[in-house]
Parts: C-alpha cells; structure tokens; sequence
C-alpha cells in the first residue's frame, strides 16, 4: 500500500507564521522537501499580500518549484483573482478552501458557502482560457467539516451535499479539512467513508490538525475509510489564523514514521526530512516547532514498509556534538 | 459501548519522577481522580523502597484508597514478596509486568522471561493462602510487546506464547504494554486480534505510550481490536526509567475527550479530571506535564456519549484570572 504525504509547511505553516522567511530560503526548503522525497507540496497561497505579507513572494517560489523533476506544486487561492496569478505562475494545481460553516466562510474569505461555491465554478472556467495542453488541476478542501469554532457542529449531510455540489462544477478531487482540530476518529470514519462512496475517484485527502493530540488517531481511521492523501507539516509549523486556539498541522515526520512502521510506503526518506526541518528552522529564528520523531529518532529494528532495517535513531534531529565549532 | 480507563499516575508516573509527593498529597489526588470518575486506578508499586523510595508509602495510600466506594485499587509488584505486601495492604488487584524482551526482563526485573512466568506462578498460588471470602486479581501487562529498546523486535508468535503460559500459571488478564513506545498502529491491530482470538475472556487492556506521538492511533487501532481497557496517565505523567528515551504514557484527558467524542462512555468527568490534575501539579512543583485538552478544552459543541451538550472549554485547565489573587 501506498500513501501520498502532501506538504503544507511552506502554506500552512507559514501563514499562521509571523515573521517572513526570505524568499531564497523557502526556495531551499521546498527543494530540501522534494529532495527529501515528498511528492506534492503546496509552496504558498495568492492571496491578498496586504492581508498575508508572507505569501506575497508566491509566484517566485512556484516558479522555481516546477523546475524540480517530478514534484507537483500545488497553491492556496481563495478565489478567481488568486487562481488566475496561481496558473500564470505556472502551478500544477491549486487548493481552495470551501467552509461548510457559513460563519466560518464569511470570517475566512468574506464569501457565503453558496458563493464561495460559485467561485470554485469560476476557477474551474478559467481552464478553458489556458493554452491547450496546459492542464490545472483543481482540488478543494472542505474545511470546517468536521465542527467550526464559531458555528460549532456541522452536519455531515451537508458536507456531502456541498461535496457532491463541488464536483458537479468542475473540481477534480474533494477532501476534508480539520484546521479547527475538533475531529475525532470515529466522525473521522464515517464521513470519508460517505465521501469515498458518494464522489468515487474525485473524492480527495484529509487534512487534520493535531489541536487536541488526536491527528494521527484520525488519520488511522481515514486510512480504513480508504483516504489515501495526507496532508502534513514539517515540524507541525502551522494552524489556522481565524480560528482561535486551533494551532497545529500534523507533523509531516511524525506521520512518516507511523506510515512506514505500518507498512504503508510514502517514498520519503525521514533523515532527508530531518534536513529539510533544519533548513525551515534556520530560516525562522525562534519560531517554535513540534513533533516527536525529531526528539527520539525511529526505534532499534524500524525499517521502511519493505525496505531493510534503518539504523536506530533514523529521523532524529542531530543534536550538537560535545566541543563541535558552532 | 463503554470503555474502562484505568488512571496509572500514582504509580507509572510518580515512578518516573525524582521528587517524591508527600503521602497526604497522594492519597488526595487518588480521591479527586476518583471523584472525576475514574473506576480503577494504580496507586502505587510494592518494589524495593531503596531503588524507587518515591513508592515506599504505597501501602499507606492502598490502604485509603480501598475505603473509597466503586473504586478498583491495583497495584504493580514485580514479584511474589510485592505481592505479599500489596495483598496484605488490601489491594483488589495486584499487576505484574512480564517482558516479553530477555534483555528487558533482565534490566528491569533481574529475571529471565521463563523465571519471570514461575513467579507468576507463585503469585497466582498466593491466593489460596488469603483468607476465604477475600480475592485478589492477578493481571499481567507484557511489557516490550511490540519492541524493546535494547532488544529491537520482538517475535509476536512468542508473544502470543507468553500470554498463554501466563494464563495457564492462573493469570486473570493478560494486557500488552508499549512502555518503550514503539508500537504502531498496525501491530497494534494485529496483536491484540491474536490476544483476543486466543486468550478470550482473559485478554487484558493496553498500555500505550506517546514516545512517537503515536499514542492515540494506537488506541484507535486497538478499539478496533475489540481491546475495552486503557492504561493512562493524568497529563502525561511518566515514563519507563530503564528505557532510555521512552517517556510519556498516554495522557488520560486526550484519551477521555476522543473516547466520549467517539461515542464511547468512560463515565469520566473532564472538569473533575481538571481539577485532580491541579492537585497533581501541586504535589510536584516544577514538574513537566503533557496534554492537549488542558490547553484548549473541548470544542464547541462537544458532547459525552450520549450526553448532552457541554460548555465551550469543558476540561480545560483554569487559567488565571486577570487581577486575581495569587
């Protein structure tokens, strides 16, 4: 079995970050990433540079992106006007987050579910007026599926219908977002399972927060509903700026190594990713990270799904050598 | 469905900590997690006072918390002297950890795995020696059953082996225990199948520890499973002292929250747990302690199984109020 790890950090991560990594270095990152062997990585959002100064270096970092062989690069946009600097950009595909909280939506993105709906058709139009051949994948992530900190519980019903109406304007694939970190696993289950069944092959990946120490218990019950995208952060750099107190992606090594430990092939090498998180943590002095992975290193007899024994510690962040020059 | 959530911060985690609480202080916060709801608790450990002397007044708290009505007092004893102690205290179950790792047994119990099992054995017999009327549980917790620190993997053909060979020496219950926190959710799965498909009535609870992050996933698997006990440990509280690295039982407040959010009753309180989480950290000032749900509460929304809907925050650790005395 395999499972496709989706990179966040450089979006997600940054985002909820207050200082701004220079350009150069999430140039670096993001090649530390690929080199690392993570597949898809999603290196920004174009949105309002006023409202995200960090994001504002978007298209630079997309343009180097694509020339890294075999990565796809996906981009946040929250409407028409971002999609249309994503595909100009170059991206291979762009995100949208769709609320299923109508209060949430209009905090977020100052748009109703049923516009923010609309909007999605627009974005998927715009294909149409790209060159041919070139094609611009278009994936939406329902967030607040699974409860909003403002609404409070939302109904699954709803999730699906508004799912189902996604695909019916044009969106590739349909996941679920937890940036608000109150999913649990058993609503976990249930609600990928209906989407997997309702939306057959345009149903998407998770996207879970770690906000209650749940999220890799959410993605076990995804991987039985039969998700097989993840998305995560390295180092758990991340969380969601308008929804108080949810902080936290799930830590993209952290989550590696459960994977790998159950058999399940991600194709990403976790000392490489060790590297990579020291590149992000050069490049944000002070900014305070997470994960266990990197404190403890995989245990004695840990080996990749089908691959030989690892050394033991594999993964761990280096720690300084005794007397070794600073 | 209902799971039991057996509390092992008295013992798991005071264990793992250099300051001893003073015995008054255990015994209230043995109460206050009674109070909250919890139906078993470990209290303490009959070892050799001189190599963990935080447990030397274990006797003393047993002997209170036995008094306290509903409540299942256990107690750890790695042999058959402990034993004799903790009967003698009052304990309703006595819990005996047997590795499945030789090097592991020996580290920490200075026992081959087969002597371990005689001893078993011998505590099992101790029962006919109790006054009639008066029974004493005998569980085992295999410790190092999905991995050991210094041994790497473990075969679990032979884990499966153990256990049996423990249940004809006259074990009750045999758990699995993940103190070097290992495990992941996979092997979780699979064993626990195995324990329950061969050991029936008698397969025990787990015992799972964070060490990855992976604490919760692993319950989820277990769940599945068909396990119905957990081990945990309020904020987080401890830690294997002869594995090197292996710290942090799964932190009883997260676990509550998923379980009830799932839809499975604990019968537990989370702002009670709150409150013996205060007690806790004021019986051992300065010490570190873990967990999500003290930091954010319960979401909006959040019900108990089957209950009604909870206030915003419920299980969240009191801040301190602005211009409040200290």
């Amino acid at each position: 079995m395999e499972v496709l790890v989706s990179e966040v950090g450089p979006r997600d991560g940054l985002q909820s970050v207050k200082q701004a990594m220079p350009t150069g270095h999430k140039i670096a990152w993001v090649r530390a990433l690929a080199a690392a062997g993570l597949q898809e990585i999603e290196v920004g959002s174009f949105v309002n540079p006023a409202r995200l100064p960090q994001m504002a270096d978007a298209a630079e970092v997309v343009r180097d992106a694509v020339t890294i062989d075999g990565l796809t690069v996906l981009a946040l946009v929250p409407n028409l006007k971002g999609a249309r600097r994503a595909a100009e950009a170059g991206v291979h595909k762009v995100t949208i987050p769709v609320s299923a909280s109508e209060q949430h939506s209009l905090a977020n993105v100052n748009m109703t579910c049923e516009q923010a709906v609309e909007e999605v058709r627009r974005v998927c139009a715009l294909r149409t007026e790209l060159d041919a051949g070139r094609s611009l994948g278009v994936e939406v992530g329902i967030s607040t599926a699974f409860g909003c900190t403002l609404q409070g519980p939302i109904s699954e019903d709803w999730v699906i219908a508004l799912a189902g109406r996604l695909v019916e304007v044009g969106v590739d694939s349909v996941g679920l977002s937890d940036g608000t970190g109150t999913a649990n696993p058993a609503q976990v289950r249930r609600l990928f399972t209906r989407l997997n069944r309702e939306l057959g092959d345009r149903a998407g990946g998770a996207h879970f927060h770690n906000t209650r120490g749940q999220g890799l218990a959410n993605v076990v019950a995804a991987l039985e509903a039969g998700v097989t995208t993840f998305d995560a952060s390295l180092g758990g750099l991340g969380g969601c700026p308008y929804s108080p107190g949810a902080t936290g992606n799930i830590v993209t090594e952290d989550l590696v190594w459960m994977l790998e430990a159950m058999g399940i092939s991600t194709g990403i090498d976790l000392d490489r990713l060790m590297e990579a998180r020291r590149i992000m943590e050069d490049g944000l002095p002070g900014q305070e990270t997470y994960g266990y992975l990197a404190e403890v290193g995989t245990e004695k007899g840990f080996r990749y799904a089908g691959g030989p024994i690892a050394p033991e510690g594999t993964g761990r962040r280096q720690q300084p050598q005794p007397g070794a020059t600073a």
